[in-house]
C-alpha cells in the first residue's frame, strides 16, 4: 500500500493534500506526503464565530438526541478503523498497532458517551427551609478548542470531542502541525456523520483548524471559546494558562508526564519485563505516559536489569507500517538529537546507557529510527527529573519503599505511576494518601495504555486537567446551583432575621 | 457594650490588638479599634514551611478522626456564636442579624463537613480487562491558602476550611487587612478546639497571616501551597490567577457577581419586594450576591417601582450594631465616593435615581452611611454592566422573558440570579441551559444567601470556582485513577498486540 | 402484509408457531395466528442449569465486553424495527406507532446499558482506621427470571435484559402465555447478536421459556434464579413475593396503577387534553400507567369535560395495524366483560358514563373492540379505587389542591401521576413531599410514556421496584463492602479495646 | 456499682422496672434486675396511630433542621456514653469494652446522619425531549418499625433511627423482650434530645414498644407501617417478609450470618490470631457477624491451629462488667445447651473439639458461662454450614484458593467473609466477582467490627439489607422520578406519534 493509497482511502483529496504551505513528512522515511493549506487566524475567528452559532442551535438540541450524533460517529469510526489506523502510523510514526488502539479508544469513548447522553447528572438536595427545593444541574459550556499533540493524532481529539458533543458544545481541533491529516481524515469522519444525523446538527458544529501556534492562540483568545482543552508541554501548557487567565476561561490541560515504574522483591519479574518494555518504547516513548524511569529494589535490580537489556538488544526496529514492528521512528531529527542529549547527560551524571544512537540510516536517511536505551543512574540526578520525548528508560535502585515512593514524587510532572509488587500491603500503600502523587496509579501493569472509563490526567505540572471516563463530562459544562421556592413566605437561609 | 468589651469576649489580648502597624478602624463611627502587628512575607514563608510539615501528619490521620476535631471546631462555634456574630458587627459593617448568620454558616459547614469525613467518596469501575479492578480514590492535596475579603470576613474562611481539613489539608489564613480581628478571634476558637483534640492536629495545621497584598503573593508564589481559594475582586482574582499559572497551581476564585432579578407579571410582589430589599441593602449592598440589577416587566413596572422606592424611604440605617437597624455604613469612605461616582455616571446615562447621598454624616462623621439607591434606567447601560460595592439598585424594563434573560447575561460576570414569577414554564426555562448562565439560579427568593448544602461560586468573570456543599471538597483533593491487575497476564487496552 | 407475513419477517418458523399447544389468537380479528409448542417445569428447570453454568461463565467477562454484546443487540433490533413492531402490534393489539415505541425503547435501553458497562460505580470510602482503605463493589448476581405481561411483550424484557446482561446476568424470560411470538421474535434477535458476539456469550445466557403459570412458579421456587423480576398484576406480585419469601430471594415487582391526574385552573386545557386523551386510550387502556382517574378543579370541570367527550366521540378505532387508527382491541372477551362490569358499577356508584361499550362488532366479531368510556363520578368511590385493565377515564372534581392530591394518594397503588399547572408553586409542591405518593410524578405530561432514562416503578401495591435507567440497575447485582487493611496493625472500629 | 445503680444512673425509674410483667434476668449471674411492663398489641396499633400523625408533621420539617434534632441525640449520647455502655453490658452480657463501642456506634452514625440531612441526593438528569426536564427525587416514606436483637440491644436501633429521623420518618422499636432496658434507656435520651429540640418534633416520634413477638407482627401486619427493619435469626426473617408481602411493604433484613476467614500462606499468623479471637469470641461469639468458621492452607495449619488453642486456653472468662474480662456469658441456658449440641454434632461429624463447656458454674449457677471452643472439622459437614450463636469455631484446611472460596460460599447466608493473605493476587481475587458471595468481604481483618461508613448488611439467606453508611439511607425514603414539560408542545417519548 502506498502512502497515496493510505491518504486515499482516507478520503482525502487532492485540494485537501496538495499546493498547501504546511509541509506534512512521514516520519517512516522522512519523506513529505502532503502539503496542505493552511487556515490563518481570520479563519479561525470566522470559525468561532460559527461555533458561538452553532451552540446556540447545539444546546437546545435535548442530550440523548445529540447522543445519537456521537452514536453514529462512533459507527463510522468502527467502519474506518483500518484506514483511520493506518494514517495514524503513517503520519505520526506510531506501529499500526497502535494507530488501531487510538481508534478503538475513539470508538469506545463514543460508546461511552451516548450512555452519558441520558445521564449527565446533577443533584437534587434537601433544602434547609420549608417549600423550597434545591438542584444542581449541569448546563452546555459553550464552544471548546481542542488543541493536541503529534504523538496522539486522533484519541484524545475524541476524548474531548465525543464528550463535549453530548455535552452540548460545539468543538473546534487544532493539530498539531506536524499531524494535520489525521485530523482531516477524522473530519471527514465526522461530515459523514452529521450527514447521517441530519439537520439538527448546526453547521459549525465540528471544525477543524490546520496551521501553527497563532491558531491555538486565537483560541484561547477569544472569550467566544468556553473552554480550551490542551495537550501538549509544560510551557505549552503554561503559555495556555496565562493567556486564558487574563478572560478567567476554562482550562482542561494534559501535559507532560515523567512517569516511573516501582519494581518490588515480590514483584513478577517475567510480567514486569513486558509492562517495562511496551510502556518504554511502545510509541517509541512518545507517549506522555510513556515509562521513563524505573526503581528497582536492590535485591532485584541484577536480576532484571540484564534481563532489559536483552529483550532490548532484540527489539524489532522498523517501519510501523510493516508487521512484527514493534519500535517505529522518532517524529523527526530534534526528537533524535534530543534523546542523544539526554543520554550525554545521563553519562555525565555518572550513568551508564545501553543501547541509544540512530538506528536504520542507511534504510532511512531521512528519518529518525532510534535504538531504545536504559541508562542505570547512581541516583535520580539533574537528568532524570526531565521529561524527554524518546525511548530512554532511566534506571535506580532503592531500598525502601517509602524512599521509593519519594524518589518517584520527586520531580515536578504527576501524571502516571505503578508499582509491581505482589504484596498487598506495598500495592496499598502505593495507592494510598502517602503512595503516588500522581492522576493514574497502577499496580502491576505500567504507567500507559489507560481504559477509557477513568479519568485520564494528572497533577502537579501535568495540569491536573482529567479527560475521557468517570466524570471528565463535568469539564465541558456549567454547574448551576438552583433553589425554587414554591411557597407563600421568603425565609432567609441561616436563620437571618431582616424585616422591612 | 463597649467596642473593647466586644474585643474582650472574643479573647482578643491587648498583646494582638495594640502597638502593630496595621490599623483597624469599625465603620460603624470610622475610629480606630485595633493596631494588628503585621507578618511579613518571612512569617509567611515559615508558615508555609509549618503547613508542610502539618500536611505529613495530618493526611495520615484517617478522615472521620479529621471529623472530628472540625466538629469540636463547629461545637466551639456554637459557644462563640454572639461574640464572634458582633465582632464580624464591629469589623465589617454588617448588622448584627447579619453576623450571626455568618457564624450560623460556619457551624453549618462544620456539621457537613463532619459527615463527610466519612465519605469523601471515590468510585469503583467495572475494567475491560479480566482480572483487573479500577477505582477512582481522592487524597489529601497538600496546604491550602485561604484569602477572604472585608465583606465576608468569617463564612467564607470556614466554607473553605472545614472542608480543607477533612479532605487532609492544613490552612493559611489571609483575611482582609481591613477585618483582621475577626480572623484572629477565628484562630483562637481553632486553636481551643485543637487543643480538645489532641495530640493529632499538627503544629501549623491552622494559621493565620495578618497584613497586606504581599502576603497573598507569597501564597501563590509558593510550590508548596497546593491551593490558593481566593475571594474578592475580578482584578484581583486575574492577578492571582495569572499567578499561579506559572506553576500550574490549583485556585478557588470567587469574584465578583453583577446579580439580576426578572420579575415578570405572575410574580408574587409582596414576596418580590422584601426579597429585593434584603439582597439589595443587605450588608450594604457589599455582598458579592447583592443584587444589582432588576429587570421588570413593562406591565408590572409601574406598580412595582414605586412600591420599592417607598420602602427604601423608609429603611432604617444606622449602626448595625443596634437593633432594628437594616442598613449599616459602607466599609469606608472610598467605598461611599465609589457609589456618588456610580449614581453620577448613572444620570449621564440618562437614568432616574431615587435615594443616595451620605447618612448619618453629623452623628458619624468618620462613617460611611449611605442612603440606598434606585436607579431607574432607559437601558442596561455602561454603568449597570460595572459592580459597584454599594446598596445601588439599577431597574430596567423588559418585554420578552427570552430578552430579559438575554439581558441578566450580557453582564461580563456570572454569579447570581433570579426569577420571580408563579408560571413553571417561565421558571423552569429560566434554569435550562437557555436561562441563566450564573453558577446560582434562583426562583422567588434572592440572589443572596444561599444554604452552605449547594454548590457556591459563580462562572465567566466570578471565577469558575465552587465551596462549601455539594461536591465542593474535591477541589481540595487530588484524584487517583488506579488499576489494579490481580491477574497473571497483562492484557493491553483497547486490545493492543504487543509480544516482545 | 398478512399475518403469515408478519411472522415470517421476525423469522418465526414453522416448526415454532404450529403445531404446539398454545393457542396464540391476535387481538386485532380475534383469529388464531399460531400454535406454540410450551415449555415444561422440567425445561424450566434444565434451563435454569444452563443459566447457573453461563453465569459461571459470564460474570467472568468483563463488563465493558459484556457491553459489546447489548450493543450488537441493539443494532440488530434497529434493523428489525418495524419488524418486530408489527409483529408487537399485531399479538397484542397496540396500534403500530406503539408497537414501533416498543421497539424504540429496547434501542434505547441498549444505548443506555453500553454506557453502564464502563460504569457500575461503587464506592471508594474513608476508613476510620489507619493503613485501611474501604471500598463497595457491585458484582454480578445470577440468574434473572423476567416474566412480563401481555400488554408489554417487548420493551420490559429488555429494560430488564440488557441491564441484567451487563451486570453479568443472564436472564429467563417467561413472557405472557397472550403473547409468546414477540419473545420467540425476540429471542432470534439475540441468538443473531450472539453469534455475532461470539465465544464469550455461553450457551445458556439468553433463553426463553414459553407456557403458563407453572413456569413463573419454577422460577421464583428455584434458588439457583437469583432474581425474578415480575411485571403485572397485584395479586400476582403478592404470589410471587410470598413464593421468594420462603427462600429469601430478590425481586423486581412491577405492578398494578391507578394513575391519576390533578387539572388545575391554570393549565393549558389543548394540552391537558391530549395528554389525558392519549395516556387513557392509548393502548386501549392497558398499560400500567395509563390515566385512569382525571382529577379537575370544579372550575374548570365544565370546560374541559365537554371537550373531553367529544374528542373521544370522534376517536378512531379500528386494526391496530392499519395506519391511523389511534384505539385498538382489548386483548380478549374477558377484558371487555371487565369493562362493562366496571362501567355498571361506576353507574350504580352515581356516576354518569360517557362512551364505553362493545365497537365494530360485526366486522370483528371474534374480537373485543371497545369504545373508550368517560365516567363522571360524584366522588371517589369504589370502583374508582380498583384498576380495570381498559379504556375507562374516571372524573371527579376538587376545590383545594391539597384535597386533590390526598384523592389522587388515596388508592392502594402508587405507580404513575401528573398535574397539569402552570403555577410553579402548586407543581413543585405536586412534586415534594407532600405532594405524589407514586413512584411517577409528572408536571404537564400524561402518567405514561416515561422515558428510559429514569428509574421506572412505583410505590405501595405497584411493588416498589424500578427498572429501566438511573441506578435500577443495581438490582441486577450484589453489593459488596471491604475493609483492606494494608497496615501491619489491627485496629478495631468504634475504638475497642480487646487485648489477648 | 450495684446493677441499681447501672439502672439509676441512665435514669429508668421504679415505674418502668418493676411492678410488670415482663422479668429481665441479666446473663451476668442469671438474677433478675427488672419486672417491665409490657406492651398490649392496642397499645402498638395506638403507637402507630401516633406515629402516623407524627410523619404527617415530620415530613414537613427541613431535611436539615431533622438533623439538627439528630446531633442533639448525638451530644446526649457522648454524655450519656459510660451509662449506656454499662447498662449494654448488663443486660445482654458483652463486655463492657463493646458495650462502649456500640454507644460509640450510636454517636458516629448521627455525626453521619447530620451530614446526611443536608443532601438526600437525588439526580437531575438529561431529559430527551426539548424543553422538559427531568429528575429524582427521595422523600420521607413513613412509619418505621426497628426490632432488633438481643446482641446488639444498641447500635442497630440507632442505625435504623438516625437515618430514619433524617429522612422524615417516625420510628417505633420493639427490642429483644430479652433486652428491654437498654432501650428504655434509649428511649430517655431521645426524648431528651426532642425536648432540647422543640416543638418540631412531633409526638410519637420516637417511640418504644416493649414486649414479646405479637408487638412485631402488629408492626408487620400495619399498612400503617412502610418500612419494617428487622435484625435477628433466618426463621424470623422468612417470617416478617411473608407477612410484609401480604401488603408489599418494605423491609431491610439482617439476618444470620455463618461467617468464614480463609487464611493463605503468606498470612501475618499473629494478626490472624489476633484477628480471629476477637472476632470469634467476642460477644461470646453472639454477634451476627462472629467468625464461625477457619478455612486454613494446609501449609500453615499446623502452625496456626495450636497457637490458636493456646490462647484459646488462656482466654479469661468472667464478668463482662469487670475489666480484663475477654469472654463474657451466654445469653441464657438455651444457648448454653444449642452450644453443647452442636459440639455433640460435631464430634459426630468427626471434629475434634478444644475447650467448650460450662465454665464458672459453681460462681455463677444461674449464668450460661462457657469455654469458648475450637472444632477441628474433617470437611465442612452439616453443623459447620449451620450458624449457632455461641463462640464455636469450625476449623477446617484447603489446597487450592478456589475451593476454599467455594467453601466459603456454600453456606446459605451471606453477610460477611474475610481473607489473611498479603499477597494482592489473592486478596482482589477474594474481593472480585469470583471471590466471596457475602455483603461484607474483608482482607486482613476480621469479620467482624465494621465501621458505620460502609453500607452493614449480607447476601442471600441473611436478607439482603443494608443499614448504616453509604447509601443505606434510601431505604428509609421513596423515590420519586419526575418529568416536567415547561414547553408549549406535547412530545410522546420514544418518538411516538398519536394525533387525536
Amino acid at each position: 500500500m502506498t502512502y497515496q493509497h493510505i491518504l486515499d482511502a482516507c478520503g482525502l483529496s487532492a485540494a485537501e493534500t496538495t499546493g498547501g504551505t504546511l509541509s506534512v513528512t512521514t516520519p517512516v522515511d522522512g519523506s513529505e506526503i502532503a502539503r496542505v493549506p493552511m487556515h490563518s487566524v481570520a479563519d479561525a475567528e470566522a470559525a468561532i464565530a460559527r461555533g458561538v452559532d452553532a451552540f446556540d442551535a447545539w444546546r437546545k438540541v435535548p442530550a440523548p438526541r445529540r447522543g445519537a450524533l456521537v452514536r453514529l460517529l462512533g459507527d463510522e469510526l468502527r467502519r474506518e478503523k483500518a484506514n483511520l489506523g493506518r494514517l495514524v502510523s503513517l503520519e505520526c510514526g506510531k506501529i499500526y498497532q497502535e494507530g488501531l488502539g487510538e481508534v478503538q479508544e475513539m470508538i469506545d469513548i463514543c460508546d461511552f458517551a451516548v450512555g452519558l447522553s441520558r445521564q449527565l447528572y446533577g443533584l437534587t438536595i434537601a433544602s434547609e427551609r420549608p417549600g423550597h427545593s434545591m438542584r444542581e444541574t449541569w448546563h452546555p459550556l459553550g464552544v471548546c478548542g481542542i488543541i493536541t499533540a503529534f504523538n496522539f493524532p486522533a484519541a484524545p481529539w475524541c476524548w474531548n470531542a465525543a464528550l463535549a458533543l453530548v455535552c452540548g458544545d460545539p468543538v473546534i481541533a487544532k493539530p498539531s502541525e506536524k499531524t494535520p491529516l489525521t485530523q482531516l481524515a477524522i473530519q471527514k469522519i465526522c461530515d459523514r456523520a452529521m450527514a447521517a444525523f441530519g439537520d439538527d446538527a448546526p453547521e459549525g458544529l465540528i471544525q477543524t483548524l490546520i496551521g501553527e501556534r497563532d491558531l491555538g492562540a486565537a483560541l484561547t483568545a477569544s472569550r467566544d471559546v468556553a473552554l480550551v482543552s490542551a495537550t501538549g508541554s509544560v510551557p505549552m501548557g503554561k503559555a495556555v494558562t496565562a493567556d486564558m487567565a487574563k478572560r478567567l476561561g476554562k482550562t482542561i490541560l494534559e501535559l507532560g508526564g515523567n512517569n516511573a515504574m516501582i519494581v518490588a522483591p515480590s514483584a513478577d519479574l517475567e510480567m514486569a519485563v513486558r509492562a517495562i518494555v511496551f510502556s518504554a518504547v511502545g510509541t517509541a516513548g512518545q507517549r506522555c505516559t510513556s515509562l521513563r524511569r524505573l526503581i528497582v529494589h536492590e535485591d532485584i535490580y541484577d536480576d532484571l536489569i540484564p534481563r532489559l537489556v536483552k529483550v532490548y538488544e532484540g527489539l524489532s526496529i522498523g517501519s510501523p507500517l510493516e508487521d512484527g514492528t514493534l519500535v517505529g521512528p522518532l517524529i523527526d531529527a530534534d526528537a533524535m538529537t534530543a534523546m542523544n542529549t539526554a543520554l550525554e547527560q545521563a553519562k555525565a551524571e555518572g550513568g551508564t546507557v545501553h543501547g541509544g544512537g540512530r538506528a536504520l540510516a542507511e534504510q532511512y536517511p531521512d528519518a529518525a529510527y532510534v535504538s531504545p536505551a536504559i541508562a542505570e543512574m547512581p541516583e535520580q540526578s539533574a537528568i532524570v527529573h526531565t521529561e524527554t520525548f524518546a525511548p530512554i528508560l532511566y534506571v535506580m535502585k532503592y531500598t525502601e519503599l517509602d524512599a521509593a515512593i519519594a524518589m518517584q514524587n520527586a520531580v515536578p510532572q504527576g501524571l502516571s505511576s505503578c508499582i509491581f509488587s505482589t504484596d498487598v500491603r506495598e500495592t496499598e500503600h502505593f495507592l494510598s494518601a502517602q503512595g503516588s502523587d500522581c492522576g493514574i496509579a497502577n499496580v502491576n501493569i505500567g504507567p500507559s495504555g489507560a481504559e477509557i472509563g477513568g479519568a485520564f490526567g494528572g497533577e502537579k505540572e501535568t495540569g491536573g486537567g482529567r479527560e475521557s471516563g468517570s466524570d471528565a463530562w463535568r469539564a465541558y459544562m456549567r454547574r448551576q446551583t438552583s433553589t425554587v421556592n414554591y411557597s407563600r413566605a421568603l425565609p432567609l437561609a441561616q436563620g437571618i432575621s431582616f424585616e422591612i
